[in-house]
């Protein structure tokens, strides 16, 4: 029996990051037949929407295959029938993550769009509107998968999947791909020559690593990077390097982002000179979007541009297309990927979600029992995975007191009056998408809050601006 | 590079199975190139040893390839380098397992092999022979992996792994192999049309079943098992049927052993029937056995006959193979075998061994993370753990108050004296492989302990005269 | 501040245990003032609390003190601001408990009130009802506590607690009580020179003993049992020795229900005996209640007659007005009771019921953290909890499949057809009390399931003269 | 039978704390009656020791009783035939805290002598001699109960009774005595009539409390709080005001250090303040220790002068007397003490210590089963344990590595290159007590490491010329 082709739903379809999963799609159309493509967006991301709907459709023109890419601002009919969501969207946009990051830095904190307080509010914008997304989809495709690749993509997955109640869930990241991608020349292997086993949570895990013979050899990358090499890093990360001896005390691989927690006055003071200087990472990701969007409009590029490379969340849109590819086919194949934990981490609860190597299949992700956890890393962890539940908790109940947990427990935030007063500047700055959070809000007017960075009051000025007219 | 040949060392090679296990070896040449095979086994198989290893070597020389089968008596000498050591020793040879069978069945109790009385005392024989084994590999062969399929696997594999100290051991049974053979037919799949998920304990496992598209067919079998359908079921278990409603409340497919636990009584009445008829299932291997050794001294016979399928067993030595393949060609295939539970399990504690589907590569077996089974698997997983650990314990330490806790836990023995006579006197008919418990069975022999069973007087008193010899 | 006065509730008020409750309040009302007490009964037990009660009133008016004993068939009336309500109502009657005993003994199965297949059907039959009374209390005395001693204590306690809400719900159980009177002497203790840890589940529990230095001394008296001696054992239950092997092992004391599970043999031998005799418990109670209730009829008895500790429940009800005036007083005083686990065994759930040595005192029971069990031990309480747990699901969903699934648990039925009939007829015989059967039950009807048991169908038929008249 | 009188001995008998001590124990003779008492002080506390030890004999002599106060320098000498032995020392005096915190706020740290970085340091001092301390008593006094009241009580605890093996030890901290102390009347309560439950670590608990009736009254106390009372806040501690809404949020009492995590900004300021002016918590305690050693000198003093209470250690000693008086008289009396776990905070580990309420007896610390947390409070708790668990297994292994861990951990250290050159900089100028650091010592040396802090240098200095005399 042929199976049924398959229909593909881009949430977010606007981004700048489409034109990647179209060419993911397209070189493996032989094992992944589409029926059709519909990019999704807002109104407000309805010009974005249109120059990359255009570029998507002649990738597909200049390929063998005849794919239609149908564009929308209407979920709903866009969600009809689907077959795999992929969802990539920014609630606010860009300015939203710029807003995320310059406040903390006014402050002098880490503004950090995932983990910090940037992620928090990150996830406060997100979590309702992948919940609205959610609903949509028990009426209208009840049987797809959901790829999320949204970010803080830990919290984001695990609303999905235990809040809102959607199974069919699996959360996507670039910084694993890259990791496998980069480390193995490292060390004097190819890449297929080296198994990764990775456990943790999104943005804030570890690996390790073995060759074609079983054997570990965590140690001899330990020892290379220790010896100033590095690989596998984000490019929106500062290459600070780790403490020698806490590498070869862990034993383990981190992630890139754990050098927010390891060398947090390293990459604090590399984010202060760039809030001071060049601009923040969101102020640089605009520039280079501004670029992108610019390319793609000239009607006779129909490829992806060498240039997207550069935007940081690169191999993100593979790894979607690999992965919906993976469970189309029924491929089995190991991809490290948020999903329910089931006890893969046995430090940490059965229902949350975790970042696990796991083999995707029909059956969707199944995660490879990884055991305990050092002292150190099952205490980061647990921590971690606990302000990722105040997050979650706050951003459905609205709850002032938990965001003041939450803010609390993240260890980018020194806490104290500062760190409320970033709090109620965000709240003020995100207001439009904060619903939940109203009444604190309108008493934060009340009290005349003043955003302090110059910058994002100008933003938000722009943004008043725009509504009017 | 090309990676270097194996040798393969097989303890108990005069094994009826053998033949099995070379022709596994033969067919996967191409991708398993072997250096060299030994054939390992004790003074009193010596002669089973020969006429099965000629057998194998006939074998081999009929192939394309140019292997030597080695046969020694000196475990030791086999064991330098080798490269993956299978186990599928027996002790006490199948005597053993008729005196395991018939003095329960002598007290009205089901003498089980494997789970039973009878499965405990297999694990009190063969846990501090493997104990020896591993120590020998410690230093003979310090990176090969072993491959278990000696009974009672989960036990004996624990043994080896969390007791004795050997990581690189996999456990191995053929239940979950032929219900995955057989299942897919009866629901209208074909075999690579299901994807399978078991968790549990080596022959106490449940599993459910899923399409290519990811749906879930437990269902479907389970209407087709209600409605008199069984597969996969091993030929040494009497097909009495589940109670439909349970199965329905279950939601899952528990192995075939389970209906020794859920049909205690149909089971016993069958053991009975035969106990007083046609013989025990260890008398009916032992003729069985007897024509297929007698089948293999023909000097003709170049390839595995089909007699050996009726030999119980069957599907055992092949998935050996394919096990051993699977980690010399880190092939990350979905296996079931009994491994370290890390989480997987989220019922059972992290050390403990489990049999659970899990992917063979290099690195060994990855067990995938199952989570929490509902409340009455739940019950009877953690019961029949507690039990395991209680006769492992015992096989280590000789306490008599141990075994007496096993017995009452193991649901196949009505607790209370006739246990405690049937424990008494399997101690008296095994004396000779229980050195542990010397002191308790001199104690019984002072006390004129007499065996019940006439037929297992006969067999103790045929081995006093060999032994006199 | 002077403390309001108590209103104290019975459920089951007719019960002959009134009069021994009674006794307990009398001896303590000076710290425990009572303003009224309210018995309150079902029409089917309109003759006994009306004899109960008057008797219970003589007992008041032979005290210093003026309270009023108010009788009703009216819960509602009863309930109205209520500070305590013990329940000791027996769903069926003692009928009840005759057909739970006879239907397995007829099939050669221990018929058993609390832990076995009859001691499912009491919680099947209870389960519903308590659930009727909490709905009540929510209303009418939102406030009040429950000391519950309806047996099965743990699945009744646990139903209330986790599945009804009713956090101020308190288990009680004689059999501890009972222990911690009649142990000492025999190691040469007074009772107040030894302190008791308690730990496991509702008539499955174990403890250990320390003199008033601390140092442990449950090994002298394990050596005192295994000698020969034994104490606080409940009337119910017949003496059969432990194995001192076992004992010595086990390190603790089991309670005496223990016998059954690990003397299953004798205890069935002996059940046996009485049924195929003087009849089982359930007839032997029933005659001695007759004489009780006798007994109360006399205008001129106004306390508590010794014939009613032959009863077997001795203990329960001055446990019961213990507990309360722990509370009303804050006592904090040790005793051992069923309440939430919380981590006090923590080889079971946090959420479930286990009876555990506790302080109590105005917030209720504070269970002492015990930590691990060893192997065998967590083995049996893992395995009874799920099988609880089947029950308590059972009870609430009317799943056939469910109670298959806790009958095949329970480690005093051999699983298979005869253990079906048993729970077929079962459910046939306690049709009136088993609503959410009802489907099950027709359906048994229309295949003309026969009670194989004479007597008990000779119960049913008077039944259903009475409901006739 | 009349129990014996007790032998205590006090390690760091030199301590101010003494003589509260000895009041301790004289208010309570009647019940506690005492054999001897032994102060035991090292070479350099000589002076301190004859000091208060001649004030101790003043006090007894002073008393109604007549008890002989042994002084010595001779450890063994005092444990022989111990009953109690009490540790109240510090290792490297004052001095040590004053390095502690002197060094973290050069670099604008919080230096913090419990949880923070002078906490990890005064654990890698203490750990050590308190695992010698073990060995002598394993020796001289098998039986004997250790009371800790040395800071940081929680980890020093863990080590003495998890990693040395020693069960009959108990952790004392007076914060728990003074919050009970004190909170009552904010919400117009007398003490006795509050229930208290206590959850948590050392220095990091939550409390909750119920009124006489069992009603719980945390949310009264949390207005009050949040209204500006504050109440049993340690003189050590700065009144920074939690924020209302996360007090709110959280419903339980969060402890006095706990605004270090939740205010760590205005605490550092507050910190930093004093460290640039009137000298940090050591400097201004060595100073009062100064004075109270002038008054203990004077020969009329015989009994404990007002101005200790001035000293922050308040009511410390005062729980260690009731605490071995509730151990002596089997008194089971709810205290808030550190003990093993045992499940009690199911969050945690079985095996790690704890500080929770417990009652107090013959036993020893029998902890009430508290269950899990709410997720904030959870991920503090095991984040805070996993970094206790680094700190020890580094004082036990000397790994450096392990110790960049505790630090990266530790959320009142920022990470990163200041955070290394303050542990490099406590390693250096602890040296003494640290052998198991030895190389990583003499590496810093040979990089000519300078400590930065001119008082530290100075101190150093002196204690250097003190050596050469």
């Amino acid at each position: 029996m042929e199976k049924r082709k398959v229909k593909i739903v881009t949430i977010g379809g606007g981004s700048s990051y489409t034109p990647e999963l179209m060419e993911g799609f397209i070189k493996r159309y032989d094992q992944l037949p589409i029926r059709e493509i519909w990019l999704v967006d807002i109104p407000q991301g309805k010009e974005k929407l249109e120059i990359v709907g255009k570029m998507a459709q002649r990738m597909w023109d200049a390929s063998p295959y005849d794919v239609k890419v149908h564009l929308t601002l209407n979920r709903q009919e866009a969600l009809k029938d689907a077959d795999f969501v992929t969802t990539q969207f920014r609630v606010g946009l860009l300015n939203a993550r710029i807003k995320d990051e310059r406040i903390p830095f006014s402050y002098g904190m880490l503004g950090q769009e995932t983990n910090g307080a940037g992620g928090i509010f990150k996830a406060l914008r997100t979590i309702p509107v992948i919940g609205e997304i959610v609903e949509d989809m028990k009426i209208l495709c009840p049987d797809a998968w959901m790829i999320n690749f949204t970010n803080p993509s830990g919290m984001v997955t695990q609303a999905v999947i235990k809040n809102f109640g959607w199974k069919k869930c699996i959360g996507l990241c670039n910084v694993p791909v890259m990791a496998m991608l980069d480390e193995p020349k490292e060390i004097g292997y190819q890449s297929n020559e080296i198994n990764y086993q990775f456990a943790g949570l999104n943005h804030f895990h570890y690996h390790r690593i073995f060759d074609e013979n079983g054997n570990e050899v965590t140690k001899a990358l330990i020892d290379a990077i220790n010896s100033g090499r590095q690989s596998g890093l984000p490019k929106n990360i500062a290459n600070v390097p780790f403490f020698c001896e806490q590498l070869e005390t862990m034993g383990m691989i981190p992630c890139g982002y754990h050098r927010y927690y390891l060398r947090s006055q390293e990459m604090l003071e590399h984010g202060m000179e760039e809030y001071d200087g060049i601009g923040t990472r969101g102020e640089q990701v605009k520039a280079t979007e501004k670029e992108l969007f610019e390319l793609y409009k000239n009607p006779d590029l129909d490829h992806k541009p060498e240039q997207l490379t550069k935007r940081g969340g690169t191999y993100y849109s593979d790894a979607a297309c690999e992965c919906i590819n993976a469970i189309y086919n029924n491929k089995q194949i190991p991809m490290v990927v948020s999903t329910q934990n089931n006890g893969a981490l046995s430090d940490l609860d059965d229902q949350c979600i975790v970042e696990v190597t796991s083999y995707i299949g029909a059956t969707g992700a199944l995660p490879i029992a990884w055991g305990k956890m050092p002292n150190a890393q099952r205490g980061w962890l647990q921590m971690m995975k606990a302000m990722e539940e105040c997050v979650i908790e706050a951003a459905l109940t609205g709850d002032y007191g938990q965001l003041l947990e939450a803010f609390a427990l993240n260890p980018l935030i020194p806490s104290g009056k500062n760190a409320r007063q970033v709090l109620d500047e965000l709240l003020l700055a995100h207001q439009d998408y904060l619903p939940k959070f109203k009444n604190k809000i309108d008493t934060l007017k009340q009290e005349k809050l003043v955003i302090k960075d110059l910058k994002v009051q100008e933003i938000i000025a722009q943004e008043l601006n725009h509504e009017d007219q």
